[in-house]
């Protein structure tokens, strides 16, 4: 039985495993958790007691194994499972989505994106193609995808989200401003930028 | 004495404000708390509780007045204290900051962008000029900048962080892949996109 993971703990291990990939591309072996710490300016405590959460880390005399913490992070949040996930609006956010070069080692696999730009929909990036939102219910039952990231405008994507969920979308990735109504089987995550911006200033800067 | 509010109460008065915009754009003049749990699918309990935080909050009988609970958020979370911030990195991702139609009301005005391309130096988005990154020293001490938001490939962030931190910016909210090195009068602020992603799917899908 695995223990729910809080987001707290699920957020640092993802910035473990970035400074981890870091300290691999320099050919560093080992790392403690006061470096760790120091990066990310929190705990050395915290940094054990989260690591500690994983099976067979690697801790040996001189740290952890850079490579063993790796994998662990990486078997303890699923990176294996590819999740495959269509972006729905190439605009600039979309592109920029489409483009990131640190979804792909996460399991998090985008498969293409869908516009109603007629100057947009042929374009590829990073190797995804554009397609017309037309086609959008067809190619998520042939692929079977449930993961939508919408990055479209928040005056259309209440509309947007109503066509997604009538194709089989199960989980929307909501980067636009508008809370969706959605059904109950439907998930939505909100990734609440401004959120995440005040999260940083309001305790801080008062 | 104000009591710090967590991070996650933030993250969810942010979403209520979003949902209050909504109701005002629909002539809407009252909401319940069920009104808004539903819309995140979270308790209505937790929604009653956050808004006991805020200091005059419009209880009325028919719920809470959809305006005076806006103002309220707005007052907690300091949106009128409009901070500014330089964006680093004028790809699609910065751009795409740039075009953004919700940050300004929370508060955060960008100012300006700055890239090392010739081809982008000059160019307006939203209002907002590209400037080469040669600008920026001058620009932050003229303009009193102290948020940067970084926005430049992983492989480079640690090298413009560099000039940011040397150009006297105190804030850097970091959009790249890359944990950033940086002194301890600094605060890093780590936009980790895949790891809210994960926070969506780790235990859902398991």
């Amino acid at each position: 039985m695995k223990t729910a993971l809080s987001d707290k703990v699920i957020n640092r291990l993802t910035l473990y495993h970035s400074i981890l990939t870091g300290y691999i591309g320099k050919g560093i072996e080992n790392i403690t958790s006061p470096q760790i710490a120091g990066l990310l300016k929190v705990d050395a405590s915290q940094v054990r007691k989260d690591i500690k959460l994983l099976n067979n880390a690697g801790i040996c005399k001189v740290g952890y194994s850079v490579k063993e913490l790796k994998k662990s992070i990486e078997k303890t949040l699923g990176f294996e499972n590819t999740k495959e996930a269509f972006i729905v609006g190439a605009g600039n956010l979309g592109l920029a989505l489409a483009k990131y070069d640190n979804f792909a080692p996460y399991g998090l696999e985008i498969l293409a994106l869908f516009d109603n730009d007629p100057l947009k929909v042929g374009l590829a990036t990073n190797n995804k193609q554009v397609f017309h939102i037309s086609k959008l219910p067809d190619l998520t039952e042939r692929l079977n995808v449930s993961i939508a990231v919408l990055t479209v405008p928040g005056s259309f994507a209440q509309e947007v989200a109503d066509l997604l969920i009538e194709s089989g979308i199960k989980y929307i990735w909501n980067f636009s401003s508008c809370i969706l109504e959605v059904p109950p089987e439907v998930q939505v995550w909100n990734e609440n930028l401004i959120g995440n911006f005040l999260q940083f200033t309001v305790n801080r800067n008062s």
